[in-house]
């Protein structure tokens, strides 16, 4: 008996194939039929994929069963504090230091005592193209729950 | 000499003044012609306004000089990390924790090696009505910054 | 002008007036036909209250209209991790840390990969005799939530 | 002389069989003939088990000696605070972020000074089905211990 | 209204009549029939007082109405990591880093799987006289509780 | 050349020769003529030991060299807070929170200026029958150190 | 009897003098005949001012005796993490995590075992003119010490 | 199919060929035609080389490819907060400190709000000869940025 | 009844006083009879001073009784991490964690297992002529306490 | 390729052999011609020693050459907070915390504004007879650095 391949180790076995075999993110989301950026994140490790999914995945990238298997586990979310002093990463958590409290005081004026749901939720990236530097364009987009005892 | 009132002292009357008038932040940010992101993190210590904005808002909320010399001042920026867990804030950093790392690998899929501006930025929030339940989405928006030595 | 009353302030205020005139939580809570523990966490800082709710727990107790406006106020939830070391609250802690992980497999098990709503939630706690010693009984009912993309 | 097998290292094994098996851990918990949450815990390594526990649930899973003899070791419990940060355990910690200060309000009303005991315990989760969707009940039980010099 | 003096508040007053006036610890505790400790630690801010014994400390030590409210109040216990590092308390904390894990090993081979209760508990200390050099003898007491579900 | 066997892997095989052997803390320390705390502290890496108590160990447990040769090192001694919050170990922590202030007060007021020495030190537990349970008696016994320039 | 002013105070007053002067730094660094991040630094509370100094400071602000006191005291220097986190700030920190060890490998390899001194050492700051967008110019400058025993 | 190489451990192998081979850090940068101190940076992890850079860099260290393609690879940016303590890095830690607030005043006061970016930047190292010592000059060199909504 | 007035209040005020009298740390301690660090450590608020010290140091610097209360109280040692990083006390923090774990070595060398006691010691601080610059020289003496059980 | 062996690798290795053909740090020191704390620190890691030295070193306790190769390598100083708690070193640490303040007012006073070398510095340990129990003397011996821009 050996214990399940953990989500970080096959995550790089995953940025290693992808890599050498010069497939991009996109399309294995494509490939998939699902979005990139959810696609992305559960391949590094927090989501579990359907066995279908993870069989497709491991014969786009040539990886064998205990990465299947990996992937279809359940995760644990988030960790991993040390990347968000990454600069990429880091931009978008000084984005909610400074504009954190206020989001939290429209959402309560738009629709009361509540949050957005990370659940009920979906991230999309896209790129605008601008004249004076292309931009990037980053939508959180998730169902609202209101207190409710 | 009395030193400049404190940022977070003068949001604390913007807040009070706010609730007891009745003027809700979109009002504020009409009357400013500013978007209503901007003018609420403003508000809340996080961006210096002009003489004008400053006056335009302590007069519609009756507030005094003291309050509008403190506007007008340079914030430092950020702070407070005992507010992120509140939590209609803690969402937007639980979706950091289990998005960063896709974020960060599709941005350099797509751009090359480099950031997300957060200073040539913006924020907009807005409800998306939805049969199963209205939606809060959030968009940060900006320049693309390449690593250029 | 002046701000509101911090949350804080105002359950100082109301912790003495109970105390000073003997009137439990429970009655309260009678008193606003509320259920114990959402009428205890409110007054304490955790819920804003409507004006009529407000209203009448400042009567009950003899508080005046700063307490009133302070308990309308939305509130900034949670805080204060020193509390978490007292030992009535650490007991709590202490079981997370021991069944936490327990109650994430068999959430899984049993309903698939979510969680449990901190948000659509209700929490009771009920004295259950034993001849051993009355045992405190608290319940966590939270509404199952499944990532749903 | 080899050191007794982790009971981390244990659980990842117990974790890759069962799931390898298709044994759910309510099915563990029924042969052994003991509380599922408790079972899940000692499983995860929170508990010692008896020679006859870890046996049975040896033979259950295909494992051999050195994880029997890992289970029927004492443990060091808890530890873990990474495991907090994942979304289904966060919202746990949440609640007693809002609902503590509540609760020992309330324990010390109905009980006197004194705490829940969260050694002579029992925690049990539920499926509550709802037509808004079905809920997660989780009750902690424990013995009230009053200070008692 | 005002609020009930809190604790800290309390045991500094506390602390200066008892100076100013030369009452010892023991003297207090003597009046109150009460056990040093216990008494030192109540006077503290750690347990709370019957009415009956916040009033004969008050008595002793010329305090008013006030002192003897907050004696009586229910406390929030431990806090204030910082007093650790006094040298005077901090050699407990070493000794607790040295020897808690051997305590911990010895109460399981003695007693089985279990604590030794802080609540049902006591703690007493006293002056051995030794030709080498007077020694603190403190002894922490406290009933065993074994894990039981 | 090999570095010197940890002391922490050396306590992991100790532990380990201790469970399967089935020889207890006190029949180590029986053999050795020591006392008991300090025994199982020494043999969990916080005391050198000399070369005839390390052989007479290693013989009792059936362990070679390597971990004799570790057992006389010097060992850095403390260290692991995350031990620190298994229960077994945190009551002692919870009680120094409670209580650790009292002391202080106390042996200044009986000793002077001055701290219990955690070097010139001993430790004991004991189990003291009660008809309402048995009791865990730990005793801290430290010379006094005043502070002298 | 008063205590000093503190330099935080002193640096407040000093920061709302110059605003409702419209005096910026460098008029008042001109005025003193000495380097603007010096002079600035000095007002904010980092360097102790010679009488001569802070006397020609308070006159050209209109400030009094207490903040020129203020300002001849020997200041604790740093302190205040969480300025750090201001994004105009945090920009170095991060540019030290970048370049921190690269910097030490190339002091090493050019100037051997040692240090540049924070001590014997000066900052400067300039405006360079660029069609991209004018650039920021830090120097950092100081004298290298060799560890020498 | 193997991870590929982390960024660290291509690190200590440069470090370890470098030193073998008597290659100075400036020597690898004049190979390259690039500045030393990006290069610096690049080969202890902070940058992705282009493939024809990671090539001459392999080539003139002996190394072979799994550093080739881990130099190509995209980094994980900044992280060991523990290098910061060594002095030769630390006293820069302690000049942002010190001169931190004085460089955001000036920054303001020349530019008006926003920052000196990070990412459109470069730093250099230079040697200044002294008779009272030779200087490390280090000169910070980014595009500044204003906050633009 | 008025709480005793803190150590650090009375410290405030005892180098204010100090400062504008011109008095150094050396003269008190001349008129005390008492060593020069022990003085101002005492002052600072570190130790007790006897009745008849706290008078003369009053007397000397012309303060009143709530200061002598306060000196003679005993002191809560230590704490003030953040006094750390100031570069003249941080140069001690750092050869600590250079030399630290040289010196335990030399100390069980040269004295067995046990440590220098740092409540029976006394630490001089001289300064001594060079020509390549004045040497701050710090002297730490304390009594040798071996692990005695 | 091979990395060059760590510091802590080789300070393990060291430690085994001179404990296993009983030579102390001293006997080391005088093969050297070095200062014995300097010496251990090097060998622990804290320094890099010559060739000469580093061949020295490996000569008489028998270790080859990637110790030596180790010890002549640049280190990265410090590190290893955990060590601090080891009670032979953490009463320096306390020391530090008592008297930390005191010898920045003493240093200000006899020197100015400035700090203690911990570049240009020496650290001796020597044993001091006494009556009452030798004494552990270590002295801090660095070159005043004043402020100097």
């Amino acid at each position: 008996m050996t214990p399940i391949m953990s989500k970080s180790d096959a995550a790089e076995l995953i940025v290693a194939a992808r890599t050498r075999r010069g497939i991009s993110w996109s399309e294995i989301a494509d490939k998939l039929g699902a979005p990139v950026v959810w696609t992305t994140a559960a391949l590094l490790g927090q989501h579990p994929m359907t066995q279908e999914q993870a069989r497709q995945v491991c014969q786009l990238l040539g990886l064998d069963e205990p990465v299947e298997e990996s992937l279809r586990s359940q995760p644990y979310r988030g960790g991993g504090k040390e990347v968000l002093s990454d600069p990429t990463i880091y931009r978008f958590v000084e984005a909610l230091a400074v504009y954190g409290p206020a989001l939290k005081e429209l959402i309560h004026e738009e629709f009361g005592d509540g949050i957005m749901s990370a659940i009920n939720f979906r991230v999309d990236l896209a790129r605008r193209p601008d004249p004076d530097g292309d931009r990037v364009v980053v939508t959180f987009d998730g169902k609202f729950l209101d207190y409710k005892w």
